[in-house]
């Protein structure tokens, strides 16, 4: 592991760059917010890891009310573990005998579960349980509408959640049910519209499952995007938002009338380091450095300048006719576009507050993909 | 750093996904393929690290006959070095009293280059060099079209290059004239007259720098896109290709009539996580696996298959009507649409020869970003 880009104690201007910086006051105030926005709702809160991929973040999501964390990948989820989290849902499918058995024995040392869309690979996560000595909470992930894994809602889901019910060492746990294009629809009524439908796919399966002899303790889903709609669907009993920590370019695009007011806590600080022209400097931020997947990088605060274009290693800013030139060697605070795979690219988040780096925290699950 | 994907001797069956897999046969040909490709053309091969971050390729680049390597961070000229490279070009521009410092304390375990565009810039690596008694070779780096980073050719340059000739602890060492847009120009004859263009701007600016008393001992430049043009332009000394070892879907899409055939021998290997429904499944490989800047990763030999879409953790594939469709479980090879940033998103590189694992090579400068 890279050693820190920084010292604690050190101002800001002493950062090396280009690293991830949070901004702890707004960060604090974004896990506030989302505690307050669900108290009362009857929801569980379970925060998704895939964003910060940070134990240090996950314990203060607990601390903040949270039941424990999503995590994407059995990798992910076993450094949760390892930081001390001992409720994770690994809420994506999990196929092959090698990942099986690690999440059969993490399942060991903490409360675990898994989504499946497969009856065949429901038999081969009943032989990694048994092979373990483990007890698995499983999770039908049904279909609401991303067309990405899950089973149709209804009957296909039944025979999924029998088969789980029929084997010894798994435990059915209930449905999961994520619409994930729906969280970056920018209108709040057409992000309110695709969770009234997801949630009628959702209740009709719950009502099938039910009247089968197949109680559902748990129906989980929910993003940033849309986290409200589910968490006071009567239906949902637990929802997912990760992004809502840091917030991102991509995010700060939609509407949020009626949502909670998040702040873009996360930002990626650089460099200029080539000022060669009157109308264009670079920063030694490119796409290494923050993802330009969702949309280039915004620059904060500086009017008349823009990030217009990134290379591997460079970004390139295009300077306004009147707007005052960034100078060689200053730093400048970005906003990435995609917060998830931006905090992927870094193997620390330097926290800051009042100017001062207040403490660094390792990105444990950095490339964590197994 | 997490542990590798696979044991060395495993099938590419065994190999935990998703993986960075290089295929030994191909990237040894392409080694092979660039040395013939300008053995004869009087020009010296130094290919960019920045593609593969990895010292077990650099050495094998030196011993096909590269003079050394060029990086665009300090961080990973000293992962260069560590790994057993003599010889570092740091084409970029080094901004900053802590990267200087460090990359002048480098200097003086190996021969290390670096550019400026900037006189302030200069001045300050004066300093470092002193501080740390070393000797840096610093080129000056002129804009021949990509509009990055950059003097203009001629008088812009003569200045910075007589402000390097005078600093005690520099060494002015020549002139370096990457064109990045061309290389991704798809025709040839477009390729061609990009660096046409670029060629006699270094000319000139060799020419205006030689007639006042600066030698220029090497100008610097070229990717894999033109370097066939550079090489042959009787201006350029040194080369600086660096996805040749590997290709990409991007590269891939060039018109190469004239060039060397090189072949594709990096995959990112996926499995397929979810077969939900007949014209769709799901791959463990999503765009923190493989990097989607420059389009998606493409899918290797199955007919009527196509990398539909990507999210973080996900590959949607397509399959056509009366495609065979992948089953669960089953491997997958995908091209990365961009080579660079994805190999920055692996910590290994898998190598592969005859369908078994025959090394692990750390991707040490993974994440080198400082």
């Amino acid at each position: 592991m890279p050693p820190p880009p920084a010292a604690i104690g050190a101002a800001i201007a002493d950062i090396d760059t280009p690293a991830l910086v949070l901004e702890l006051d707004a960060f604090e105030r974004n896990l506030q917010r989302m505690t307050f926005a669900v108290r009362g709702a009857g929801v569980r809160l379970r925060p998704h890891a895939k964003s910060h991929k940070c134990p240090e973040i996950a314990l203060r999501q607990v601390a903040a009310g949270a039941v424990g964390v999503c995590c994407q990948k059995v990798s992910e989820a076993e450094a949760m573990v390892e930081g001390g989290i001992q409720d994770v849902l690994v809420s994506n499918e999990v196929v092959g005998g090698q990942k099986l058995a690690r999440l059969a024995r993490l399942a060991t040392r903490a409360k675990i579960g898994v989504c499946v869309d497969d009856a065949g690979n429901v038999a081969e996560l009943e032989r990694a349980a048994r092979d373990a000595a483990a007890e698995i909470r499983v999770l039908v992930e049904i279909n609401v509408g991303a067309d990405r894994c899950g089973v149709e809602p209804g009957i296909p889901a039944l025979a999924l959640a029998q088969a789980v019910a029929a084997a010894k060492h798994l435990r059915f746990a209930g449905i999961q049910a994520y619409h994930g294009p729906a969280q970056h629809l920018r209108r709040v009524a057409d992000r309110q519209t695709a969770i009234a439908l997801a949630t009628r796919k959702v209740r009709a399966t719950k009502t099938l499952l039910e009247a089968n002899g197949i109680p559902v303790e748990t129906v989980t889903g929910a993003g940033t995007g849309t986290f409200l709609f589910e968490a006071t669907s009567r239906v949902y009993s637990e929802i997912q938002p990760g992004s809502y920590v840091f917030m991102d370019a991509d995010y700060n695009a939609n509407e949020w009338s009626g949502f909670p007011d998040f702040e873009q806590s996360l930002f990626v600080l650089a460099t200029v380091m080539s000022v060669p022209a009157a109308d264009r400097a670079v920063v030694d931020a490119g796409l290494k450095a923050s993802s330009v997947d969702s949309g280039l990088p915004q620059v904060v605060g500086r009017k008349g300048i823009e990030y217009a274009a990134a290379s591997d290693e460079h970004g390139v800013l295009r300077i306004a006719p009147r707007a005052a030139a960034p100078r060689l060697g200053e730093k400048v605070r970005l906003i990435p576009g995609h917060c998830d795979p931006t905090v992927n690219l870094h193997d620390w988040i330097v926290c800051v507050r009042g100017g001062k780096v207040e403490a660094l925290w390792p990105v444990a699950a950095r490339g964590a993909m197994y």
